[in-house]
């Protein structure tokens, strides 16, 4: 029942949750799973001097966090060249998109954003009253023309826009998305989610330029780092943009032993090149394992692999669920015609072959 | 300067910071604190058992953390003896208030607090655009008449009350508290921000009745478990008041160590024991050298005790200034008559020799 006395847009909200944990699922199935290939996590795990980092913190613990995060700040600048009063940490993309909704979108403003995109973006507009436009895929992509006419069209004040895309994997060169960046309406601002940007290729991030007001750029260390349970990402951007975080995010949000945890990281590049190279074989061995199955795997410049099953989303919901009822947690695009599709997150051989070894059952099972 | 495309209620917010964390202190004085007495942390540290658990989760960072807090949620209803349904974990008490705030204030709705109570609170309230109307304290405490009254007055949405009381250190007896929840009118809610309960003595807290919709309890690890860095705070209501949290909150905002430094934390209540008796050990410490310097502590059912100077705010300002630049962390009230005093949290014996060192010298520096 709700509360009579919720505002009337939290009132009007569900009490709905963007993404179910696998904890979740699995304590509903009662096993644990085998191989967790569904949250895009990096199963090769971070850095082990972050671990050492983080494990020397823990005795820091009766600290309070510093509020302005400075070192890791100034470590995320210098690491993109780029100065400290652009950078903005958070807890996670998540909580950095919340707190950028709630900056820019009053109730009743327009933002655009693509039919089967990231949800919790959907979710924290829909939260502050937003009117969301979606525009369709096309191609299995992202379009960037159709999310920049949108946002003409609606006089949108936020266009979110993934490259490299979750849950499809797929990305768009620098040159498009600089051309997408200067086709940025005035009034609206070009959120560009580049959580997986350092899986994609050479030249699909365009150059960070923080004196263009138009775009604000999204980082984590969730992914390529490996730090998906610290809560740690961060937006590089205008310095107006950045400063205006300061207005409502919860300045003591972001644990101590995760700033310890990411400046680590940060610092330990020859093992994020390694995991890089980790992430490229298995992502490899995922598309022989879906063609090895007469499936489409598609291509990804993520941590990920969006495989077509071939049939539609009915099929695809199928065998994933044959796939979690064996143990292997993947997870699938929720919108058709791309739910056709399961995603797969690169992971060690172990999980690989566990994935392997179930799909095969999952398919015929599905068929049948 | 602000960006045009804010809405215009964060475009009217200040860029304000509710609290400089001593990390920016320090910096700003080119050196490290020698004591860090000024923000209510548990300078004790927590459970080694809670830094084993935590240092054994480090390894484990990979994964994102349980977006239900599982397992921390179920243990905590377990200490309390209530339903788990009734318990929602948070980014500290400060994210649940930012949550809890948006929940139930919209633009020009009346919120209730005392002049010179949390200020982080405050700063919520103005941030989702609510109307603080404030009461004084009396006689160095929080007045809950005076609250309710001004609730009845203004048709408030909350009513903010911490007890024992931050920064004070003063408290109500659970009579008087309980009281108080009876009388909080139709409409209203109350937030009884309970952080430091675990110092307060036997009799403080009310009984919890979740069945009662009138109040909301937040609790948190931050002070007695001395885990402030890992940002774990809770809130205890009727079911109906925390499914809310759900509509809104950041799920996935509460780091995996910091869950697995919790449980372990509320698990060891023996060291928990141990750490108030210390405390207990501290404050009288610290009443005894406010005497030898002929200062006037005031009571405390907290890990702090609040100094009074004798004198007006400029002279307790100066009383701080002189510790500072002493090495010594210590904070003090914002508004007056409380301003008089300085805030000085408990610590092991070496930290509050320091004090005990530097506050004669501080006291002659700032009467000359």
């Amino acid at each position: 029942m709700s509360d009579k006395r919720l505002t009337p847009l939290a009132a009007s909200l569900p009490a709905s949750v963007p993404f179910v944990g696998p904890e979740t699922q699995e304590r509903a199935a009662g096993r644990a799973f085998t191989a967790r290939l569904g949250a895009n996590e990096s199963v090769f795990g971070p850095s082990p001097k972050a671990i050492e980092a983080m494990q020397r913190a823990a005795a820091e613990t009766w600290m309070y966090p510093d509020p302005t995060a400075h070192d890791l700040r100034l470590a995320v600048a210098a690491h993109h060249g780029v100065t400290p009063d652009t950078v903005i940490l958070g807890e996670g993309i998540d909580g950095l998109l919340g707190y950028l909704v709630r900056l820019f979108v009053a109730p009743g403003d327009a933002v655009v954003t693509s039919a089967g995109a990231y949800p919790t973006f959907n979710y924290h507009v829909a939260g502050f009253g937003g009117e969301l436009h979606m525009v369709p895929y096309t191609g299995d992509k992202e379009d960037p023309k159709a999310l920049i006419a949108k946002a003409k069209e609606t006089k949108a004040k936020l266009i979110y826009f993934a490259n490299p895309d979750n849950p499809m994997g797929s990305y768009w060169p620098a040159a498009d998305v600089q051309a997408m960046i200067e086709a940025v309406p005035e009034g609206t601002l070009l959120v560009l989610d580049e959580a997986y940007i350092e899986n994609a290729p050479q030249g699909t991030a365009p150059a960070l330029d923080t004196a263009d007001p138009r775009v604000i750029r999204m980082r984590t260390f969730s992914k390529a780092y490996g730090l998906a349970g610290a809560r740690v990402g961060y937006a590089v951007g205008h310095p107006d943009v950045i400063a205006a975080f300061d207005r409502v995010r919860n300045h003591f949000g972001l644990a101590r032993i995760s700033q310890a945890g990411a400046l680590a990281a940060l610092a330990d590049q020859g093992y994020l090149r390694q995991t890089l190279d980790q992430v490229a074989q298995s992502r490899a061995r995922i598309v022989e394992i879906a063609e090895e199955n007469g499936l489409k795997p598609l291509p990804s410049g993520t941590n990920f692999v969006a495989i077509d099953c071939g049939r539609d989303g009915d099929f695809a919901r199928d065998v994933l669920a044959n796939l979690l009822k064996e143990g292997i947690f993947v997870r699938m695009p929720f919108v058709a015609p791309q739910d056709r599709c399961i995603r797969v997150s690169c992971g060690p051989e172990a999980e690989t072959r566990l994935f392997a070894e179930a799909l095969p059952r999952a398919l015929e099972t599905a068929r049948s």
